[in-house]
């Protein structure tokens, strides 16, 4: 097996090893910055009190709020000219969160994407289109960095613009492809449409991310396009993608543990869950010169995958993301997460590629309802297979999430298709 | 004085001298790709016919159309896998036309962006905001390396978002902005209705070009922004910015020409035209490896400038942009460009930021419009007053462009604003 990278072959002992002496650096690093000085001096932490790994769990976690409040550099640890860049989310409410990074911090995480992209078999002589938007978004420029970093001739494409797309895809013999599951099945239909297969394309590899999806998305998205796809995990208070990334064995996502710290925890306790257990995801920059974070509260519910990959590396998985904190849906009194219902949506043969919850509240009971596209060939006069068909759902559905919902069946292409991030739950409670 | 490069400091001589072995390395590299193989063999020149800066004149020029016709890779000169990027125009109509790069075209690339803005005392602790589109389009990523290089605090703003640009120039406190001319302006009109002046703002430097613009547009953007504004001059088949640059006497753009050997030519005879005389500028390139170009036809106006820079840089200065070639429009006969009208609207400070140039054909005759916005301050009741501006303006386009125009005056606002390329001819003719 190759290796981009020497930290990919460490023990247990050599990752735990380098991640306290790093720990130590960052929690030294991170109090040379207003916020962090004040926040460590107020828990009584100094940087010398982090003796084992165990002891971050004294630090007090730092959010999203702790980020707007500190717009634009209270998080910032070191001299001002020695930043080169800073990223933002697009900040349409409250202040955007922005991360600035020295000339290091952007080397080694083109250096951790790079690795990434190795890992599932990216070489100097592919051709990389990258759909990913440009600018002050992390998914653009990150994975650009990281596949000139590997030689790869890239291509910037940008997102939208699908003909386009398809035709730099041929002319230019595209071989990986970075991309958003929800363009890459548009991307998929578009092919159709066009009377190409995905076998016909050149592209062997799609590095995935940006959205949660599920199992049979990304199944869809390699038969639709005739390439293998790797999930990819990242956010942009954690650089953005190269944090954690799938290898050959499609088996979870490696966090790259040499360059942060994992931690899940219960959202509610904040105690550490149970192996194996959903849990929101909580972050640790160990490399990170310019605004380190500690123990950065995700929002991202996931797991920690047990037992030893296939590919030997001991950097630990976590699951696909399976939703996000803020994404709970609470409806009639229960939890409900987007992605439970696509899981099971995704399991019909017969369902499309796009779908819609939609939740309204009819005398103020809640109501939810589930549009779901049905594939042309299984759209078909007799009621009573659509019938079938509908009741199969609402029962799976249920069962799920125990709540019993309306499901409306319809043709393909009456949803409205996006070109960005798929917009799947409507939420109509209390604006009527 | 302070240089970035030592080629900024070479006499005419030394220039010259390795302008001689950089073409002959060029043309040698050229005729490695299929195009210049064959194009170079029919013209019967080999390499070794290169013995002076003269014989390039001997080499037939290169076009747009054989660009487009050369789609996807055919004047690439270096195995496939030693390209590293590829930038490509949007190929609205037709196919888009593409420049292949490989690592070291890249690098050399940066360092005359790098060059061009530490000449106007850019630093490693500016803050550079740059608002042009990333992606294929060179302006964004172009310019970003270029800034990296020197080690800037780079903001990958993108184009749009107008509040946000303001909010992040006094946020981050932007010292030097990368900005197209009709968007400066666009940026400072909006400034005004926030109630804000150019004095308050952080900014230092603009670098503003894409668009051919005046004397006049570039002093009431230094105005409305309170900063030193500095023409940039650069084409995607010449790598995109970087080609030529300002220095701090705004005297012209000096041509890099080490890297670059411009000629002004007459677009009919492509003979030269003489020193100072308008022509269409044609490029080749000196340094590029990836995709040489020989004598590429840019269709851009423009003149040498004579005499030496008071900088005491050697590198030949251009004028302005005096139009495209293909902007010229044709009105009664008479040949005229765009630019011309402009520079006597912007002569009258009554006149505000926008107008638009229309043509109409009525009863087979060319009819001229042009509606200008006037000023807030200048827009008063009395009709006599705005029918002496309208007659001046008419009568001085009229000496300028040989042609009576209609002129119509219309308050500020009443135009369509774009936050992208102004399109300022609309013609009607033979559509109506």
């Amino acid at each position: 097996m190759e290796f981009f990278d020497r930290a990919e072959t460490w023990s247990r002992e050599e990752i735990e090893r380098v991640q306290l002496v790093r720990l130590r650096n960052t929690v030294q690093q991170a109090s040379g910055s207003p916020f962090y000085a004040a926040r460590l001096k107020e828990a009584g932490i100094a940087p010398a009190d982090i003796r084992s790994l165990d002891d971050l769990r004294s630090v007090p976690p730092t959010t999203k709020n702790d980020l707007r409040e500190q717009y634009p550099a209270g998080l910032v640890a070191v001299p001002r000219e020695q930043l080169v860049r800073l990223h933002a989310s697009s900040g349409t409410t409250g202040a955007p969160t922005v991360v600035h990074h020295t000339q290091n911090d952007l080397n080694s995480w083109a250096d951790l994407v790079a690795r990434s992209m190795y890992m599932v078999g990216v070489r100097p002589d592919d051709v990389f289109q990258n759909t990913s938007g440009y600018g002050l978004f992390t998914g653009g420029l990150g994975i650009h960095y990281g596949a000139e970093r590997l030689g790869c001739h890239t291509i910037p494409a940008g997102p939208g613009n699908t003909k386009r797309q398809i035709k730099f895809i041929r002319d230019f013999q595209t071989t990986v492809l970075h991309i958003i599951p929800s363009y890459a099945l548009y991307l998929g239909a578009a092919l159709e449409e066009e009377g190409l297969s995905g076998a016909e394309l050149p592209c062997r590899v799609a590095l995935i991310g940006a959205e949660p999806h599920t199992e049979e998305i990304r199944q869809r998205i390699e038969q639709m396009l005739g390439l293998k796809a790797y999930n990819s995990y990242g956010l942009s208070e954690m650089n953005g993608p190269g944090v954690a990334f799938e290898c050959t064995h499609q088996t979870g996502m490696h966090v790259w543990e040499d360059a942060f710290i994992p931690e899940i925890v219960n959202p509610d306790t904040l105690e550490p869950v149970a192996d194996g257990e959903v849990g929101e995801l909580v972050m640790t920059t160990l490399c990170r010169q310019g605004m380190p974070i500690l123990r950065y509260r995700t929002r991202d519910l996931t797991r920690f995958l047990s037992g030893e990959c296939a590919c030997g590396r001991m950097h630990r998985r976590i699951d696909r993301i399976l939703g996000r904190a803020d994404d709970m849906m609470i409806i009639k009194g229960v939890n409900i997460y987007p992605m439970q219902i696509e899981q099971v949506l995704m399991g019909f043969p017969e369902v499309g590629e796009n779908y819609v919850i939609e939740l309204v509240s009819e005398d103020f009971i809640d109501q939810l309802t589930v549009k779901v596209e049905i594939r042309d060939g299984y759209f078909v006069e007799d009621m009573r297979v659509l019938t079938g068909l509908q009741k199969a759902i609402v029962r799976q559905l249920r069962d799920e999430i125990l709540v019993t919902p309306r499901v409306d069946l319809v043709q393909t292409g009456s949803l409205p298709k996006s070109e960005g991030k798929a917009v799947r739950v409507i939420d109509r409670r209390g604006k009527e």
